[in-house]
């Protein structure tokens, strides 16, 4: 069987997320939510932070009593008692009065504003005098200035980082509803690939892509899940295909998707029930041997056998794949840096280049260098700070061009 | 008791790192090693690939029988084999000859290069015709090319990314030896704050900060260990602080270190046997009242309890002293996106002020737009993307200035 690649661009595979679902959802405790993204919207059950809290040490008073007042002419204010932090304060505040309090301190009632502990010099233990006038509010915060009741605090599809983990816990979640993290398995096929404990004879090589992949897909804050080497035969690949579609959301299988001798997978694909191929080759370099197919409702991917192929299509493609997954509403933010080419980039029309690039300070200015070395070379993606994407239309760039460059 | 702060800059605080020692280094299987820090030199113990390998699916030649060769004016080569994956090829090449290659497979003897496959059109079983020439070398990785036997392929301090991972892995390590994950014990303090799952009285504030503060820990690929909620009293803190410094490597404990009406954190740590006050405030906005000691070799923090001056503390100061713990050599990159200016920004001189930003992006161009909101309120945590440093002599900046924003 023969195969010409129907060669897709990278705008049509993106657009393929949309066949793809995120995983069911589940309940977790608010500690565990970090890296996951939530399933349901959270919604503020009550104003926060619920009182007038001073958000610096000081007085708590009536601005008006301090309107006027300087260094040179001070109000003069009674003291009517110390807020105790946590404590509902037992009195209120008139004008010409003040009471000591503490930053998260709350307000007693008729106060309005606090007067900063630099601003103020206790003349006895029942007065004080002011040096500078607050306006109303002023180093206060108001009892729903962070949220209010029944608000949309953090929507369905967010990603949670450490302050939103914070925020729900704030709230009084004690769990959250969040995307089940997914399951990714790994399958390296080749007979030319041993495991890592294996002394490798000459032709032999070790298995690097499952160690890398795996390695990514933690970073993304999945679960790998390795299935070993298989052997460039049809069926040991169709039966490990199946084994990880049965236990995981997502495959990958490394190795087996160029046109070269003994390349099965597209076939192997094909041969699986309720399966779609949806790409067989992409205009992209380095990686263009790509495989995508939908099956039973899950992406499976032949990802080319070359190490820096390999991690360049997880990075720019299957990662935003995986995104969907975990149900996040956006693709996650890929991270650019402008920088400064140091020498001229050549690149074909017609193809998405990715260039992997070494990020370098020099005088305050980012330069980007290219990284020398064929894509069969590990040290390259090891020297490699970031990739620079070099659009289909494009035939080049010059030396000096200013270039975003990707994260790696 | 009575405190005035001995503030001291930025960079003094971060210049305390070289104080503190990295945790002890354990052998690990490789396969946990994301995130880690390599704690030894990692030397390849062989050649990589260890044999000479093709880039491309082809013929394997020598390169000299195709010099000249066009389409018009193709070269003639008789077909001598075909190289199975994996296997030494059991004949060797000379002029005129050629061999069925795939990709990752090994060169015969006499071959120097690959012709690509779409420039070789086979006659019959035994020719084929050759429309390109290749150069010596060409689509073939040399057997020591990736890494020579005894290189140093990763040094003591690495950050170890997926691809280190894998490349560790090729090299055929099942151990590497890195640095113990370091523990983190994280104490909120104040009698305002209440457990998660309280229903919080006016005056009371449920505990954000633990919840945010393991979030960013966690992040930074470190173990957070809650110790709960201690009450303002020294007794209790110290002991709290006591049994964090047995368990963990670096101890937070956030509010309780202003010179508020109750902050007993410097008079604890005072207490302490072997302890030294490195830092007791800071020039930076927000996050001044922070402090720093030495207790027992470990680094002890006193951390704002205003939810975004303890946050924004943790990541500019407290993460590269995590990340020395960790045996990082260099503190890790701090990762900064150019932008443009929304509005005029304030700041004081003498200071270092950090202001929280949302990035925008517009027409190709990214716009940094400072969140506006007092730093008490952790939704602006929530709207911020990043964080814009302005230095300690300038007192504010225009509009439309292009600064740098630290990512968050």
């Amino acid at each position: 069987m023969s195969y010409f690649f129907k060669v897709k661009s990278l705008e049509e595979v993106m657009a393929l997320r949309e066949k793809f679902s995120p995983v069911e959802s589940e309940k977790i405790p608010v500690f565990e939510a970090f890296s996951k993204v939530l399933a349901r919207d959270l919604i503020a059950p009550r104003d926060m932070p619920g009182f007038k809290r001073a958000t610096m040490d000081g007085y708590a008073v009536v601005a008006g009593s301090t309107f006027g007042a300087s260094e040179s002419s001070p109000a003069w204010l009674d003291i009517t008692g110390t807020i105790l932090m946590g404590d509902i304060p037992n009195f209120s505040i008139g004008p010409g009065q003040a009471a000591k309090i503490s930053t998260g301190g709350m307000l007693p009632k008729g106060a309005d504003s606090v007067v900063m502990i630099e601003h103020a010099e206790p003349i006895d233990e029942f007065s004080v005098e002011i040096y500078k006038s607050v306006a109303p509010m002023q180093h206060v915060i108001d009892a729903s200035e962070d949220f209010a009741q029944k608000d949309i605090v953090l929507s369905k599809g967010t990603f949670i980082r450490p302050q939103e983990e914070g925020l729900a816990a704030g709230l009084g979640f004690t769990q959250v509803e969040t995307y089940r993290t997914p399951k990714v398995g790994i399958i390296s096929t080749g007979d030319e690939i041993i495991p890592i404990d294996e002394e490798p004879v000459p032709g032999k090589i070790r298995d690097i892509n499952s160690y890398t992949l795996a390695g990514f897909i933690k970073e993304a804050h999945a679960i790998p899940v390795r299935y070993g080497i298989v052997k460039d035969d049809p069926v040991a690949i169709k039966t490990a295909v199946e084994k990880a579609l049965k236990e995981t959301d997502m495959v990958l299988i490394s190795g087996g998707s160029s046109v070269g001798t003994k390349d099965f997978t597209v076939d192997v694909l094909s041969s699986l029930p309720d399966t779609d191929i949806l790409v067989h080759g992409m205009s992209v370099s380095p990686g263009k041997p790509t495989i995508l197919a939908k099956a039973g409702g899950k992406p499976v991917w032949g990802l080319p056998g070359q190490v820096v192929s390999a991690m360049v299509i997880l990075k720019i493609v299957v990662i935003p794949f995986l995104n969907k997954l975990k149900g996040m509403d956006q693709q996650g933010r890929t991270i650019r840096i402008p920088a400064k080419l140091t020498r001229n980039v050549p690149s074909s029309q017609g193809r998405r280049d990715f260039i992997r690039i070494e990020l370098l300070k020099k005088d305050n200015q980012m330069f980007a260098n290219p990284v020398l070395g064929k894509s069969g070379l590990i040290k390259t993606m090891i020297h490699a700070d970031g990739l620079l994407e070099i659009p289909d239309h494009v035939e080049g760039l010059e030396k000096n061009t200013m270039v975003d460059i990707i994260l790696l």
